[in-house]
């Protein structure tokens, strides 16, 4: 049976946490429907983060992005929540998400958000 | 209302049909489901044919393109139906169906099929 | 009906306007007319900015930046009206226009103007 | 007063016409208007060819890819056009003309079209 | 439990044999022992091949190329046998084996070895 | 007889201590095994220092990033790890360890650590 | 009548004095006589400037640099007295001339120079 | 005192005349004027042949190159003439010259003539 | 003790004589004397050859490559001297020598031979 | 009489010496012995600098990197002797001499020292 996506982000301990290090996923394999147009986007997903108490599980991590397979998502918007969600399973220190658009409409699109 | 995806593809008149010229179309926005693993791939899929009579037309290759978002697809079954379905649709010269999928297990795949 | 150029920004809400973030729309396919020569010059613009209370809506920055096609517009004075003009719309919190031009007399030119 | 667009091609002698030799032209500076959406569309065209009597003057070259700026234009059909014009005006031994469109609805799209 | 290395390579039905088509499988993922120095080995593989009755199962090569890892192999020995293992298992129509190996002692060596 | 791997890194004496500069030493030949799959993983590994009293010999840094191939060692760890051994070994004035994953389930991931 | 290389730089009126904005001119056909061989030297001069009330004519800086052409010129010399004959005439806010020269005895050698 | 540039090409033995083998010169250091615009062309010249009882000696051929810096000289024309002269001194088994111009017009040109 | 440059080449069995298959050796750490100026000239060497009943043993290809250092040779004879030297030691099926030679005087020069 | 190498670096007066300024310096063609192995080592040498009252003469800096040729020198040692020799000769306001190797045991090695 095929594994199912999923909006729970698993956190693992962090192996190292007395020093600030940095980890960075990214992946070339995001794709959402356009809210406006019902038509797919495609993006490469970068998150760089300095982990706290806990480091992301990767698997979790591949069907987390997964789940927004079918879901209506504003270019703006997803980077925003995915932020938002990390940083709830997490608590990193610091905390960078990156999405770069397939062009549309002759216009690449890119948005970049952080915390602190 | 959003555009449905469709497997119709639309075949316009050639325009210069008393040459033999070539015509290339390539996306990186290909996904489908891999049926061992029930979890997304992801491929670029470049159509390059000679006319015959017909020419594709894009936004209903677009879609047609766009059908296979939540279908189970092996590569070299994919490749080969793709090529099929545009013979069958545009009765081409000549034509070749290339796809290059993202990395899975560490190994880059990527099937070509032709006609005749 | 064709859609037609205009010099019509959409302002649309941010969602997310309770943290700085960036976002970048680039595109390669702006052209206007050269006031000293009457022949069409080419450039690649980007936009950076951080978004107040309001981001751009995308095909209406597309159908602005192709209302210029038919205007003579210096280079340096082109990059600051667009600027100009997406300050006003937008009022964002930081924002850069980039153009970078196709050679001329065998000169390659950019400008790059800033907000605040 | 600027210089105007034409469909003019000049041709100018063959300094060489005892040798079979090769010329390439290779311009990223041309655009039309799309016959079905009503917007402009961009491409890089590159004309290849073994002169008989006659070369093309780069000026009028030049001045006939700029007179499709406000042109509606299907790919394929420009392509064969700027190759007929092509062959009218200057009676090469061989000709390629190659256009690489900017990508639409996420498709890059080209075509090439030859004499003999 | 994790899987285990194995020199079985699966091979599963063609499901378009009536076409001649091309497959390439291509990994930076091998390493093997140098029998001359004892040490590790690296190399990109690069498997093309036009099947016959059979395809071979992606997950079946991948711990297939995995089992030389303990292995002592010279390159053109082990390119070689890579080549008949697959030919042996698959019945291609014609295959291909390319291994571009990492500098030793300054310089770059690859091997590319077919059938028929 | 060939050379064996170990985890002894050879400090020799900095020829110019009076002096702070950088030394970096990088290598794509990295592997080791994931502990949770058991399956190989590759990485290249940047090691970039300002030494102190004593800089790194580079064939005992071959044999010690060696060491690992038979080793269970996630991402995270075995970064900090190197950069541990290497602090410990040459009392570096600063140190940063960077290693790059090839692709895992279609994420990228890299770990940078540095000390102080 | 051909047009003649000059030494006279044209300065026209900023169009938006009241905002530093940056402009880079940049050219690959640069060149000049080396004063210690008498044989030609190129480069390719980049021109970066925040203008104060004027900007550079591109004509007349095509038409200035052209005129070094047989003019012979150290490297370390010619870069900065591009900036001088430029600070001169433009008074800008901040510029930096950029120099890079082709190979010469196995050596690369590029030079930049500023104000302020 | 400087080296002057010269129309002589110096050829020297072939120390393997007895095999076909095929040498290459190419330089991004060719200028010349040209015969419409009064203005400076540039251009790489690269010359490829196989050569019969001569080889060309390279300084005489860097000053043959030179000796066109104050010339008027058209692409085609400019091309073949460096070919004929090439043949006359060396009389290669075969050849060919390709000359590849910086942009003019917006129109990158190329030109390459072969003999026999 | 270090190893000694030598001019002597090692063959060893090649361990498939029975197919035709493809090794190419490249290395960037060519360099010899100029026999004209005396001074050092620097090369990529690439040799591509089909194994007969030898295959080159790679240290003292190197080693071979190595002798080279303080020995005056002309571009054109020390590729065929290369390929005459190694064509002797192992008698391959088919061999081609490839240099390609670091800029002197603007010029880059690179030659190929082969046999049979 | 071919040129000999030399340590002897010749300063020449710095024609604007009332502007820091900086020049750059960079040759692939460094080589010299590894006093480990006794063979020849490979590197590209970068010298960036803000002169003083001096600049370096580029044949005198070419004859000094070629004396290292039959030189034993350890990659930290030589970069900083580089560095000393040139402040030594030139006594610049600021410079850096960068050295990058190529690979060794797999290991690609740079190493980067600066006054002041």
């Amino acid at each position: 049976m095929p594994t199912q996506p999923s909006r729970e982000l698993e956190a693992i301990p962090n192996p190292h946490p007395g020093r600030d290090y940095e980890v960075r996923c990214s992946t070339p394999e995001f794709t959402c429907i356009c809210p406006r147009t019902g038509q797919p986007d495609f993006a490469t997903v970068t998150i760089t983060y300095v982990p706290g108490e806990s480091i992301v599980e990767l698997k979790s991590l591949k069907l987390y992005l997964w789940s927004y397979r079918n879901d209506g998502a504003f270019h703006e918007d997803v980077t925003n929540r995915i932020l938002d969600d990390l940083v709830a399973a997490l608590a990193p220190r610091r905390m960078t998400v990156l999405t770069e658009w397939l062009v549309r409409g002759g216009i690449h699109t890119s948005v970049e958000a952080s915390i602190p």
